[in-house]
């Protein structure tokens, strides 16, 4: 068993009857839907589940799970989701599977929120993992170059075929380039206050548990309080 | 002639040879697009023009007014554009048309920025015209409960069938009856920061001529200092 699958079973535990569940998106939360699924299939476990993404939507319809639009349901018991880095205080960037922005929306709505990562994420300062920032397509340039001229290196992520990748809401990413991100908060309020900025990747004082799967130890599990 | 129409004109004045500018989007806007378009073909008057909505875009066009995006200019000379109301330290809320994002982010990016109004707009403290707040549709009944818990008397802009007015950038629209706005920059920033919110029609700092057409007076042109 590989160690995103570790940590998927092991967050599937947190998930109780009845509980409206925000089903994150990306290589490591595909296990934790997967093994909700076997629960309800093998346990009798009901739950509803709320999508972030348009994959996570047809993984789990395909493994019979219930869903409902965020706009639905009156809350969320508790939103399970990777990460892309998590730091020393728990502060956390997603976005490199380009769902960012719905994964933030269920996540802000949730009672709780659990990451789960493989040990590599878990960093000490954020930033050598690009940064993905979703933007309006209408100014991306102009945009792009304003980041720049800050030193952010931004870049507009690419398909395959060399136009502009768009998100689940028809918008672009554009990816910082950052390496270090010293004060993940003022960066945060600058890029909310940015017009043509419409969600980024920092996700901040958000997560209330996190999973991590090592290689010499197993899972270990941090609660994490603020 | 009406009073739309006179600031529309006068506003064209300002427009120069060679000049890129941002063409704004609404019902009195409109005259300033069209006067563009007669200077063009009357007196050899050369621009280029960024517009901020489809509906702008077609009139520019049917003009012969020749157009690029924002993003296919090096910066923009000037823009001028409507706005639903202007306070008296000339802060603006724009987005009665639904057009505010675009709006925003020429503006943004405009090294002048001319409002022409009548005088109806003209308004001790902003919120009496309802405050237009683009967002994502995936969460917009969550956001519009949490504006609601804020006595902020949000309603999402339906169109004429029932469904929900989509923007040019297919988000919805939820305008907000606030009646008074005590302190605009409290409100922008406590907007740019929720999940969802794509733009909001504050416009704080931003202009720096108002052009408005009175019945007694004819047209006053004032020059804004910050």
């Amino acid at each position: 068993m590989n160690l995103k699958q570790m940590v998927g079973i092991e967050s599937a535990k947190y998930v109780k009857d009845g509980m409206i569940v925000g089903l994150g998106t990306g290589s490591t939360a595909y296990y934790m839907v997967e093994e909700i699924g076997r629960r309800m299939k093998e346990e009798g476990l009901h739950i509803t589940g709320v999508t972030t993404s348009k994959a996570t939507e047809e993984q789990a319809l395909g493994l019979g799970i219930p869903l409902k639009s965020i706009d639905e349901v009156s809350h969320v018991d508790l939103t399970i989701d990777g990460a892309d880095e998590i730091s020393a205080d728990f502060q956390g960037t997603k976005g490199g599977g380009a769902a960012l922005l719905f994964e933030k929306i269920v996540a802000s709505y949730s009672k709780e929120v659990i990451w789960i990562v493989d040990e590599s994420k878990m960093v000490n300062l954020l930033g050598k993992f690009p940064l993905p920032v979703e933007v309006i397509p209408y100014g991306s340039e102009q945009l792009l170059k304003k980041f720049n001229n800050k030193q952010y290196n931004g870049k507009i992520r690419l398909q395959e075929d060399g136009t502009p990748l768009l998100t689940d809401s028809n918008n672009y990413i554009i990816d910082l380039h950052l390496e270090a991100i010293e004060n993940p908060q003022e960066l945060a309020t600058w890029l909310d206050h940015q017009v043509g900025v419409v969600e980024h990747g920092l996700f901040l004082n958000i997560v209330n548990r996190v999973i991590i799967g090592t290689s010499s130890e197993g899972v270990k599990t941090i609660e994490v309080t603020r």
